[in-house]
């Protein structure tokens, strides 16, 4: 089994996944399972909200794109948890409407393809300990004493997130409840009260795996682009290619 | 300074560009490095020699293509240089047939885009000990107790591949020579005795990384995709969203 063109899984969204491509990053870890089966195309936008998303998405996924994603996971929500009247609160947007422009990004994705595999990802819990002492160690002792993002109210808004997916009977990952599950989860998953961890970035990883993996795209069943070497005669290395391109 | 749709580059090889990827990979820290700036795109084909190479030029770089990449790496060789009448002679191509497939290869990314950055990469040198140890590890008594491959041998194909880029005036990273400088190159830089530690994929990393900085592709001074989040205007997004778009 061979592919002439790779598909390309699009990952859309925050900070959380502009930073997959570091070390131990989940957007890294992905691009390597799907090595020759799948091109992992990173569109993070570190402190973007969905209001702010929807100004990209007729760029990043133009209607007439001849071969769209085939896959994409939206990744938003920490921003938007940001409380009004707080140090962030440029980048807040109500839940009601957070929750209606994910309805927006996921319609638009399904207008570029409508077989796409569109995975939502619920923002992650927030430690508020940490959050202040990463304050602290930026502003010292200028920092705001009140945390910008509490973790009930990204709560709620994971919550929208949940919803939607099941109102629209699409997969999603309850990050926020699923990483508190874990004792210990503020230091072992987050870094900074917000961002993730190696071991953080490997839940969203392996949870990412697991709903390509219920979809049909599993890397291991998906077919190489072109023929493996072991395939080629090297005295008519053209028949291979040939038959199969 | 953004930009609307990140360029392309694009790492062209054989095992040594596939593995990439892989944590600590030179293709995983390019992508880090170019967040937001640029694509990598990874099209390394394990086992692949230049003669197989040319069978995929027309797909993976089809002339018609409105957006082609910015930068292209070429890394083979390794294969190219196994020796006839040795376990792995069916991978085998004359060094001066290399070196003329080499030369197609430029010829058609050139036609591609005339101003796009091609780099050439020699093959890393042969650790023949290592090579006997990976084979006897896996083959066990029944190895062959005769190297596929000698850096002798490997090092002529690295010197028609410095020598073609000289010709035609590309940059060319000769990493046989490079990294033979480095006491102990045997076990630092190469895993089996032909593919590439964690530290042998900082070396290419870095000697990319200068190839690009020098051709004014220095991801620093690469503008951002889309505006950065500080400059969104929280009671007026559009504004800056119209203006750069």
């Amino acid at each position: 089994m061979m592919a002439l063109v790779r598909p390309q899984f699009v990952l859309f969204g925050d900070s959380i996944t502009e930073q997959s491509l570091r070390p131990g990053g989940w957007g890294a870890a992905l691009a390597d399972t799907y090595s020759r089966k799948a091109d992992i195309i990173v569109r993070g936008y570190g402190g973007y909200n969905t209001r702010w998303a929807l100004f990209l998405l007729n760029h990043l996924f133009p209607l007439s794109c001849p071969t769209p994603p085939v896959a994409a996971t939206i990744f938003f929500g920490a921003n938007d948890a940001a409380l009004l009247g707080r140090s962030n609160q440029r980048q807040h947007v109500p839940v009601e409407e957070y929750k209606e422009n994910l309805r927006k990004i996921i319609d638009h994705l399904k207008e570029c393809l409508s077989s796409m595999l569109v995975v939502l990802i619920t923002p992650p819990p927030v430690d508020e300990d940490g959050r202040k002492e990463y304050a602290r160690s930026v502003y010292g002792e200028k920092a705001a004493t009140l945390p910008e993002r509490t973790n009930d109210m990204t709560g709620v808004y994971a919550s929208e997130c949940v919803q939607l997916a099941e109102e629209l009977h699409i997969p999603c990952i309850n990050l926020w409840s699923q990483m508190q599950q874990t004792p210990g989860w503020q230091k072992k998953f987050l870094s900074d009260g917000l961002h993730l961890t190696a071991e953080g970035n490997n839940v969203v990883y392996k949870g990412v795996l697991q709903v390509f993996n219920n979809a049909h795209l599993c890397a291991e069943e998906m077919p190489y682009d072109f023929p493996h070497h072991s395939e080629i005669n090297g005295d008519q290395p053209e028949k291979v290619f040939q038959q199969k391109i």
